[in-house]
């Protein structure tokens, strides 16, 4: 256990050291994270195993070296690897990766999140077709687009933007994207796998694994760490916490019906946040040199902003950064992540159909 | 919010009243989990549905009330009310519902474990069918005699008896079974549909459902409770992690890489321990009046007994249970009730596959 233990902070050092070296071409650099079976070691559970570690009190005694965690550079970082191996595949084979979004309604934030993803794909190289239906429109309107890209041999990856108007079967229809090109990773096959020791789902869904490449790339190693994750969407706080146990981390959950949230996230080296409510996590809620991971996009009105509303994170920076040992910001944390693993994933889908290696 | 929270609570208090009341033979009180489906509420977060809470600490002051959960006695209720059904079903259509084992290879706890559940089919009136391989066989020959009950409609049940021989490739041969056979729960399309919330997988894996069955039984809140499931196998501690979350405990696991399992499981209303490991857990890892669901059944050599050894669980019952104010023992605890529970998937699906009501 103590070897197999080691072996795996090893792993996560040379990653961590890996970082630092510039990206290449080569796809299998572009994320640091190690594929989830390769990081599945047996639990050998003994006395000295459970008994023997040293307490988890986080060495933390500088507050005023806070790190704020660039999403934009390190997604930058990742889409400039992405862009190489489309334009590697492009001269290598004449194809190139294609995402199709579906898109029903006119929500503005919606709206607002496809066109940033349509602009990502344009600038990697990567293909990308939006199909927008009406409010209205009924389940098997949204279920024949869905088999029409299904067919479309130049679409890998499909993504149904959500939420869905209230009278569409979510469930119904994110079961139905098929699985080698459900690329946001909903799928509930997909989510099994994800949960499952020995499995390794075809996707991650793209907020979780850009969650933990950011904690990888900053040398925050995650086994045997406690782990707080705040919020159990099943687009982000459920397969957050899936993915971080993989890891090996100590995961709790904490949701809208536990009864002492703050004392929980309290004892996390870990926090990930993602309640979708502005400003839920105080400063008084972080363990002094704490990781913390703002997932929350909340918009509030600011008319002094040019749209009339600002993003606001799920945690209160202000606070928080004088607690926390690093800090993803709102927006330029999670958000570009959320956007180069969408892509990540779309040209993995399109080198697994085309064997391109 | 509080008053979801005040609706979920009447509804649980109201199953442990009608745990009262005789078992009828409508099937739809066999037992007194709900659907998944029905207590799927909204987390609804504000500050004061987060802050507002009173302390968790559990009000035990009674070291000497201590309550033995009998597994044996609610498993008998529970299969008494499975009996009733099947008889039901057979007076009314001249059908009964039919398992399938399959058995690879010849392990002494294996045979033991299958001998159990064909012994409680039979009294329960249920068809049972083994089928054994030899340790050596092919995957195919395993996937050939998946195949053939796949095909026969006398069958609404199949469980591979685990473990496999190391050859065998588990997760392919667990994921072949239908899903409409999968009686054991362990599909991942199934283990997707258990952690997402809006989805109700076909079947609920068996030791989870009866550890949630014995809590309900016993009267145990499981809503906003701190719950800790140690060990984080499929086939146990992932799925009752996801089962427990979804009647709105805040779980935290707690598995081989965790650093401080004591003091972590110190902080549980409810602990699940399902770590495979004898006496792992000791009376000074629990909360004074903790409710213990002990999971473990691990075979210590013991000359005196019948046949050599004896099972003991990963509690140290003497220890714990002049802790925690209500225990299951082994055997006798969970044991009974997850041969209960495939009793009852597999009259589900005969019920399902039939339309019978």
């Amino acid at each position: 256990m103590a070897l197999l233990y080691k072996s795996l902070s090893r792993r996560v050092l040379l990653t961590s050291a890996a970082m630092k070296r510039r990206i290449t071409p080569d796809a299998r650099q572009i994320l640091l994270s190690p594929p989830l079976i390769s990081i599945d070691f047996p639990d050998i559970w003994n006395s000295s195993s459970c008994l023997d570690y040293s307490s988890t009190a986080t060495s933390y005694d500088d507050p005023q070296s806070t790190t704020v965690i660039d999403g934009r550079v390190i997604a930058d970082e990742i889409t400039s690897g992405i862009t190489s191996e489309v334009r590697r595949m492009k001269n290598s084979m004449g194809k190139v990766p294609g995402l199709a979004v579906i898109m029903v309604g006119e929500r503005r934030d919606s709206q607002t999140y496809v066109r940033n993803k349509i602009a990502a794909c344009e600038e990697a190289g990567i293909k990308s077709e939006v199909s927008s239906l009406p409010d209205n429109c009924t389940e098997d309107q949204v279920l024949n687009v869905l088999s029409h890209f299904h067919e479309d041999p130049s679409i890998h990856g499909i993504l149904v933007q959500l939420p869905l108007p209230q009278h569409l079967d979510e469930g119904k229809i994110l079961s139905s994207v098929r699985l080698e090109k459900d690329v946001d990773g909903f799928h509930p096959l997909n989510m099994g796998n994800l949960a499952m020791r020995g499995r390794e789902p075809l996707f991650l869904p793209c907020t979780p694994k850009g969650c933990i490449e950011l904690l990888i790339r900053s040398g925050v190693e995650i086994s045997g760490k406690r782990a707080v994750v705040i919020g159990r969407s099943n687009i982000v706080g459920l397969p957050t916490s899936l993915l971080l146990q993989r890891h090996h981390a100590t995961v709790s959950i904490v949701h809208a019906f536990t009864r002492n949230p703050e004392q929980i996230t309290r004892e996390a080296d870990i926090v990930v946040a993602a309640a979708g409510v502005p400003n839920l996590v105080r400063g008084s809620w972080l363990k002094p040199g704490a990781v913390v991971i703002d997932v929350g996009t909340n918009p509030v009105e600011d008319p002094s902003s040019e749209h009339g509303y600002r993003l606001i994170g799920d945690v209160c920076y202000e606070e928080a950064s004088r607690v926390a040992s690093a800090i993803t910001p709102v927006p330029g944390g999670v958000g570009p992540m959320t956007v180069a693993m969408l892509l990540l994933n779309t040209l993995e889908s399109a080198k697994r159909t085309y064997s391109f290696t």
